[in-house]
């Protein structure tokens, strides 16, 4: 992991809320390492479309992957893309309904969606998104064979321009505010956990699950 | 609320996996009211831009805001965006990678969202939007006064172009693998609860959290 600077470019340059700016590439790379859902917009016809989907990183790359046959994938093959990775991670009560708000942490990457071709480089991109979604996972089950590579694309986005913003803490009220009798304030954190695994009902009863699921229990940070 | 059927257009006509589409609008408002966060897609200088923002739902409308000088809200404002919001229940372990998956809810609504103008609808909608992200807040916290009445913008998306959709349950594996041995397949779940609520340090050290906060406790469905 590099601790390069973000390099912003003009879209990628945080100018609301300037503070909430993280420029270390470190924090994209964690925001991105813990996360298991992106948004990945693109226009159609026109007209913005975003869609939810898994993704993978390997040092500067994002894969991205779905049917081949999906109007989404074909809308980003080649084009323009943003990718939006976004934590929730409390409600901010303020004084004053203004200074409401949400502390979170985000990544926004513009780019190129680049088509991955060549059965190695395309396996490692699944590769790459199977263990993020499900670490451990490649050499446990059956890897794809022609038919599945054939119906998968898989697409490459770089993360040199990317922009992550971080609230947290307490809210940031009015000064004139803080003494209001009666009104409460501050932050309502929102945790996310693992729940017990839930085997397929085609699993034979006695089946256990393997440790690289197992050991996802409990809180994620 | 109503129980009509979405109405779905030409882009919002759900083409793969239609197994996971619903037709119904009250899965529409159960996933939006149940949300606290959505992703804004917007195209900004012919590229697609991605943003994490929080929204209100009061009958078929969305409520949206933001900085009146944000360049997001400014390029969303009578133009054609979408937005999405997306929970994520669960990873589907199946015995291939191919399919590998995750269960969640979805919803894309497509519209052009135009700006609420007038006081009594922007307050209207800013209640929405106090009381989607915290119930009870707004009769609890100082309302906006004219200054930053003026320093926000407000938003509105009608709710008649969107489609849902939804994964649950065990993996969906080709039937020539179910009988692997050793392969584990199922769902591992992601459960979301409130933690403790964490006063503003700026609070007098007796300050207890209102009804409105303290009823928000442990698991979120």
């Amino acid at each position: 992991m590099t601790t390069d600077a973000l390099s912003p470019t003009g879209r990628s340059t945080i100018r609301r809320g300037k503070d909430r700016a993280r420029t270390d590439r470190a924090e994209l790379y964690n925001l991105l390492d813990g996360g298991m859902l992106c948004h990945l917009g693109v226009v159609l016809d026109g007209a913005p479309l975003v869609l939810p989907t898994c993704y993978g990183r390997d040092g500067d790359t994002l894969y991205l992957h779905g049917s081949s046959g999906a109007a989404s994938l074909r809308a980003a093959e080649g084009t323009e893309v943003c990718v939006t990775v976004t934590e929730l991670d409390g409600i901010v009560y303020a004084r004053s309904v203004f200074h409401f708000s949400v502390n979170y942490r985000s990544a926004v990457i513009h780019g190129r969606a680049v088509p991955v071709t060549g059965d190695e480089a395309r396996l490692h991109g699944l590769r790459t998104l199977t263990e993020q979604v499900a670490p451990g996972s490649w050499d446990h089950a059956r890897l794809p064979n022609r038919r599945e590579l054939a119906a998968t694309t898989v697409l490459a986005l770089d993360l040199s321009e990317a922009a992550v913003k971080v609230r947290s803490g307490p809210p940031g009220d009015d000064e004139a505010d803080l003494g209001t009798p009666g009104v409460w304030a501050g932050v309502l954190p929102l945790r996310r956990s693992w729940g017990e695994p839930e085997p397929c009902p085609l699993l034979s009863p006695d089946a256990v699950p393997p440790a690289h699921v197992q050991s996802r229990t409990g809180p994620i940070a």
